[in-house]
């Protein structure tokens, strides 16, 4: 046994409460190490009376290591543990500060979950688990009130410039809410509908009045009062990283310098704000000068900002918040701003923007998911750019399993695309085989699958500008077919739990050099395998199944079943889901 | 080099915020596999203008690994991070999700720390760090004021059982200051004064209430403004998990059912409250029936307990807590109680009693620090018990190092026994010379030390209720050259910076079979290195040395010195502390 390789920490995702009386465990081995593992477990106050030894399942595998998992119900909520490890005849026990090759007796030095305290439990809003989210930039998807274009609006459809505006509004949603009803979305994010100066809308100037461009707080309500009204979730963008530069108190400190009230919202290395060698003399989002970091720690910009938050959330009744540039805000900001929005909305989503590892925001206190960047670059670079073999696909979406607690997996936002990347048709070079084949990956597995707008219809563009293209409305030019796909997966997926948060997740096949994959997703009372195939010539693949009676539910696949294997044939970008039902 | 033995992960105790300023880095791999290892640093908004590579210094090791640091001061507070790790010849580049052979040129899948906000960095009251501690068990210290003596109190110095008293009370605090100054001690942590039915009084009945067996608000007061007269600072003991059986809201529960106004204030797992077969219908500590569970999420509940630590930090000025059983209250209780105390006293020392790795509690929004067992069990294991080489020693003491970030180190709780563990003379079967070299290493480690009442004059006893005798007063029975070790070894760190904080630590020399050990501490000004000798027999010990000119401050030893390494000759039982100043 390679020791150096086992991992497990108290805690985070090594340790999680998942319910008020569940907690799971999970252990990290050198891959195909060990031949079983399994958690010690009691109550610290009576282990002898509590002991129970119970075998720990193999949840993913990266390129190095095992995940194992298994659950515990601890009777009096307090959780003592150690893991027994073996490797064929040879055993080896893992306390909190050492391995030992004997058994150990006393639970003193092991591990310890203290106790199942439910207020410390990451609990993500149930809907998002069913959910399917569509995000719109509203400047961009329709213009329903050609009264409140901005000055110098050019015509819908032309070429999207950082800088120039086409007039999308929010009675342009409410006019397409038809649309997205039927294709069977039930949840929109919005980015931001705050007033501002850009056609983005990132620079906020007012975080309590709707974008006049947009409409007013009239049409807002109507909005979500309507998409409500139609089974459709409203998430808004909370830009509380940075203002913009015309938010009345950054106005004021660049008028006023160190004598403004308002200097300490911001933080300023050096009066007077200015830009020397293209750097501000104040913290800015990236570089950017238009962008004044806030100091989330002040006690009025704080009151502020929750404030916006609450009242968003409670007047107007969203469903949640995307949370830009989550990460360079203070965890401390966060923690309250959960407070406040689970105080007005206890099933209030709260996503985070993240593109890095994010454990730190999913521990319950602050975030229930973040967008998966993750999961999308492991897309990108399987189904897409073709840079990584099945076997790695595998590898990469397992490392991401195992990284968070279950629960964070279950409503982990799982985005191909967004305003802040080239979008995935135009990354795949045009090829909507491709496309289909990411999007089918995005739709049957675990976590929340997001449809950045157009792409259903094959909307294209490079990144930002070109990602920011006005929506396609003629139905002439758009692809039909490909939104017909997009409402088959929806529907797919609706239709199934198991390819929801109820199915465990399991790669059956994917192989070193392999452009084929194939993954069970095992639920309460279905089974369903999908099988993926990237390449342009047909494959085979063979995988372990322990079921027969295989049926066909999407997409094209020949088959066998023979001694416990399945033996499928996809066509060149093949894709294909088969079922059978548990009795 | 072994890939699966490498670790890091963002942010915890592998990259943390310091100060403003300041990010420390670590990373973990196989003990000596690598010959160097660099971070590579940068703006992730401006990589090619900020990019620095720092080299890593190797921080500590333990019995598998070693664990290299480095420090960063990131130019506009963002950071991203990638490693190098060198083999000889072989280098090897760390990503946030691989590893890769050539330098990564593009920052965006490294490793990232977001941007230091300065509120999420654990800032640890500064006096902590300097400060020497002596634990009071007040029934058991001194017999001030024989007029409040509960019932049938015993003569003083008698055998101490579960449930006698002797009459030890504040008054006999106070009366004894004297002493304390003359040991040199700075700060005492006192376990409970409130209102309680037991001798210990973990078992409140009023949390606003001082025990009247103790004295009164006044004579509390008298206490807390004398100590602070004297440079003494005064930790209460927050026993906030559980209530004791008389704590009104119980005894409404237990008399009115489901009819309390209180049945939620505690964990009542079935109506009415009664015991079956040992265990009580309702949470407990452990499954003491006088001890329930408070529910330290409801409003009510989190309002009285924090209003009384308040009103303890505030009204009286004390000057921390120490949080009884802090592992099985939730996080979210904790968070608050960090605000409410920190906004009362922002020097306040929030200290948890913690048996097992507290990483959850030390990020910055819950504890300064914990009560150190697992140096507690190092210590034991080493010199009292003899179960671990030197080696072994070194790597237990390596291992806590790198486990927690470096400013919760600084104020570790670094105790060797306490009213919930056998006295340390009884662990060493009376042996007062091992003692002695345990005592050594406390007050020349990194971290706060505390003496338990009574050890400096040699009181013994085993586990509770063993280990709380009555002090002894008699100066004929008190070991006055033990006392006066002390006072020595507490003038030797209060005249030393680097025996403190400012101190690195590195081990010298700590062989495999060996029992002696020798280690520097590196201050601004001076080096020291510590020598201490578990044998009865003398021994040798060999250490690289930086300087020379070597002069013997503490204890006694013979030495020599001779190209960059030194000999030194320890008798048996021996300790010794050299110096040498830095010009």
């Amino acid at each position: 046994m390679l020791l150096e390789a086992v991992y497990h920490h108290p805690k985070r995702n090594w340790a999680f409460g998942y319910d008020e009386e569940t907690v799971y465990l999970r252990l990290r081995a050198k891959k195909n190490d060990l031949t079983a593992v399994h958690a010690l477990t009691g109550d610290k106050y009576d282990w002898e009376q509590t002991r129970e030894v119970i075998p720990m399942y193999k949840l993913a595998s990266d390129d190095r290591f095992d995940y194992y998992e298994c659950r515990v119900k601890p009777r009096f909520r307090r959780l003592r543990y150690g893991f027994m490890l073996e490797d064929g005849d040879e055993r080896v026990w893992m306390n909190e500060n050492d391995f030992v090759t004997e058994e150990p007796q006393n639970p003193e030095r092991m591990f310890q979950y203290p106790f199942l305290n439910p207020i410390d439990i990451l609990k993500s809003p149930a809907w998002v688990k069913d959910a399917v989210f569509y995000q719109i930039f509203p400047e961009r998807f329709a213009n329903g009130d050609p009264s409140n274009d901005p000055e110098g609006t050019e015509p819908w459809g032309g070429e999207p410039r950082r800088d120039n505006f086409f007039g999308g509004d929010l009675q342009g949603v409410i006019d397409h809410l038809d649309y997205l009803n039927e294709l069977g979305i039930s949840a929109i994010y919005f980015t931001p509908v705050f007033l501002a100066t850009t056609n983005h809308k990132y620079d906020t100037e007012d975080y309590m009045k709707v974008d006049p461009h947009f409409g007013d707080l009239e049409t807002l309500k109507g909005l979500v009062n309507e998409c409500h009204r139609r089974g459709i979730r409203v998430l808004f963008d909370a830009v509380f990283n940075h203002s913009g530069r015309t938010f009345a108190p950054f106005v004021d400190v660049l008028e006023k310098g160190e004598k403004s009230a308002y200097k300490d919202w911001f933080h300023v290395r050096q009066f007077p704000l200015r830009v020397v060698d293209g750097v501000p003399t104040y913290d800015t989002f990236s570089f950017e000068p238009m962008m004044p970091k806030l100091n989330t720690e002040h006690p009025e910009v704080k009151k502020y900002l929750l404030g916006a938050a609450e009242y968003w959330t409670r007047e107007i009744g969203i469903d949640g918040w995307r949370l830009d540039v989550s990460d360079e805000v203070d965890h401390a900001f966060w923690r309250e701003f959960r407070k406040t929005v689970k105080a007005a909305n206890p099933e209030a989503y709260i996503l985070g923007e993240m593109w890095n590892e994010s454990s730190e925001w999913l521990q319950g206190d602050q975030f229930d998911a973040t967008m998966n960047y993750p999961f999308t670059y492991a897309v990108h670079d399987f189904f897409i750019k073709q840079e990584l073999d099945a076997e790695g696909f595998a590898f990469r979406i397992g490392k991401q399993i195992a990284r968070y607690p279950k629960q964070a997996a279950e409503v982990a936002f799982n985005l191909l695309d967004s305003h802040d990347t080239p979008r995935i048709l135009t990354l795949a070079g045009g090829d909507k085989q491709k496309m289909r084949l990411a999007v089918t990956f995005q739709f049957t597995y675990i976590g929340t699958p997001c449809i950045y707008y157009g792409d259903e219809i094959g909307l294209d563009g490079g990144p930002d500008p070109g990602c920011r293209k006005c929506m396609q409305w003629n139905e002439a030019k758009q692809d039909r077919e490909l939104l017909h796909f997009y409402q088959e997966l929806i529907e797919l997926r609706r239709s199934h739990p198991a390819l929801r948060a109820e199915g465990a997740i399991t790669f059956l096949s994917a192989e070193a050099d392999g452009s084929a994959i194939a993954y069970e997703r095992r639920g309460a009372d279905e089974v369903l395998i999908v099988l993926l195939n990237r390449d342009t010539k047909p494959q085979s693949l063979s995988c372990p199944v322990r079921e027969s009676g295989w049926q066909l539910l999407f997409g094209q696949c020949s088959w066998t079943t023979l001694g416990g294997v399945l033996n499928a044939r996809l066509p060149g970008y093949g894709y294909a889901v088969l079922r059978v039902p548990l009795s």
